[in-house]
């Protein structure tokens, strides 16, 4: 099965407690929509400007990545800058500029709005809606967010959670989004809400996976003893579990599938994060995939 | 084989933000003898006051605990007073009273000298170093601390490294202890300070467990959707890691032996969040470990 990947394509400048680099390949969907070939056919949705170097367009035509859905508008790419500070768990947001995004508006082409599995990598809920309108009874919904739409678009997003099969986002989100400090409480609170599936992210600590009933899975992050840049290591993890779960077979996409899923979106996380922007997915081969992927079962298996 | 603990011995009052209550029993060496208890003969060592309440007592020789080396000295026992905040990831401690802590020197019974498995509960670290220098050649010994002590004694706490076959702190402790703030380079920098093995606990996140070379495991912590009192969760995980550590067989304490008692130390203290003090240790049975083990497997398990 395919997978269509919606979001944001940035243009970034970042800044670490080590180094500073500027002009990076970003956003949501670049990292989304990379992280999901690696498991299956992605077509993308999203929008750059002018300005946007030929050589990024290369990196994801060279994954297979079906881009009749991008659009190329006058004007310049969205723009982010930001920092992290200390242990790099806390990220302030320097710069941003719309520029394109603003007027950004997604268009499927007719050949997308069948695609079985759709990833609503983070951005605005309002424009996550106008995807799911635009798409025939997919099979599986994912919607990314963050904290931003939490503050700023609360009810579009709270509207979009039912027509979600699994929601994903942060530790802090979950409580911010619930009121509930307990994330135990948040993860079955936010499925009250709509999805029948919501993962929570915990960064270095892992992920949280709460499916129908008592269902639950709980693993850690794969440990890594430097980490260069965490920019889109969840819009990877989102990108990873959409395109693994568009492998899955007759039985269907249940919560066995889900916790395959989740494992193979926290070792391409793992690997994002050990260079700048998407340099490190750039070199990945799916070799080296498998070895992280029986390296982390090893580390994290309980018998 | 017989497990001796030694660490404090202590009369609380807790405030959470649901609850407060006064004159529990608590202490690094009650939870931690009690937790051991579940899997393997235990000696105690500690002092109290006289106004140690015999029913503590009681509970402690109904888990079959050996007591000849608890003291019971002229003057009141410890006292410790603390409040947790918000989602009782903080605490603050409000008083404490050391009374007849104060002056204690831990003396071992002729009988407990050749215990194989010493469990250094969190005490002062010229208190750890004495119960070492009367043991002769255990077959392995583990040391708790907390901040406390890389604050006021850090060089006795860094002499007692070497004679330490494992080390147990939290997160926070690992990065202050190391200066590093990747918690991977924190644990193997800690191993270069003397113990061969090192377990960092991440409190609702699990626990890493550094071994020799590259070896490591991570696992997460139980799911909790209620939590009552987390008091006595990490002496509680010491405590059963140690007890379990004890039934290791003659293939002897190695990494795998170390990961099946980490997963018991876990189990033991997600119960014992459940209620104030020891309470849930206290009407917990073998059968309930071990259901509640094989839910923990099922949960974590990444295949």
């Amino acid at each position: 099965m395919s997978v269509l990947v919606v979001g944001s394509i940035a243009l970034d400048d970042i800044k670490t407690p080590q180094d500073e680099r500027k002009d990076l390949l970003g956003g949501s969907a670049s990292y989304g929509a990379v992280a999901a070939s690696f498991f299956s056919p992605v077509k993308m949705v999203g929008i750059v400007g002018e300005d946007f170097p030929e050589a990024h367009i290369e990196l994801m035509r060279s994954r297979g990545i079906d881009l009749e859905g991008l659009q190329i508008a006058k004007g310049k790419t969205f723009r982010w800058s930001g920092e992290y500070l200390g242990d790099m768990n806390t990220r302030e947001t320097r710069s941003i500029a719309l520029n394109v995004f603003e007027a950004f508006r997604p268009d499927l082409p007719e050949g997308y709005r069948n695609t079985p599995i759709v990833l609503l990598a983070n951005i605005a809920p309002d424009l996550q809606h106008l995807v799911l309108d635009q798409v025939d009874s997919p099979r599986f919904v994912i919607a990314d967010t963050m904290d931003l739409w939490i503050n700023i678009a609360r009810e579009r997003l709270l509207e979009l959670l039912p027509r979600v099969d699994l929601l994903i986002l942060n530790d802090g989100e979950a409580r911010q989004l619930t009121g509930e400090d307990n994330l135990i409480r948040a993860g079955r609170a936010l499925q009250v809400l709509g999805p029948r599936f919501v993962a929570v992210k915990k960064g270095e600590h892992g992920c949280l996976l709460f499916g129908e009933g008592t269902e639950i899975f709980a693993c850690p992050a794969y440990p890594l003893d430097e980490i260069l840049d965490p920019t889109g290591a969840g819009d990877t993890f989102a990108g990873g579990l959409a395109g693994h779960l568009a492998t899955a077979g007759p039985s269907g996409i249940g919560f066995p599938a889900l916790r395959e899923a989740i494992i193979r979106g926290t070792v391409l996380a793992s690997f994002n994060v050990e260079e700048f922007s998407l340099e490190r997915l750039k070199t990945l081969d799916r070799s080296q995939v498998e070895k992280r992927l029986a390296s982390y079962r090893k580390i994290a298996a309980l018998a």
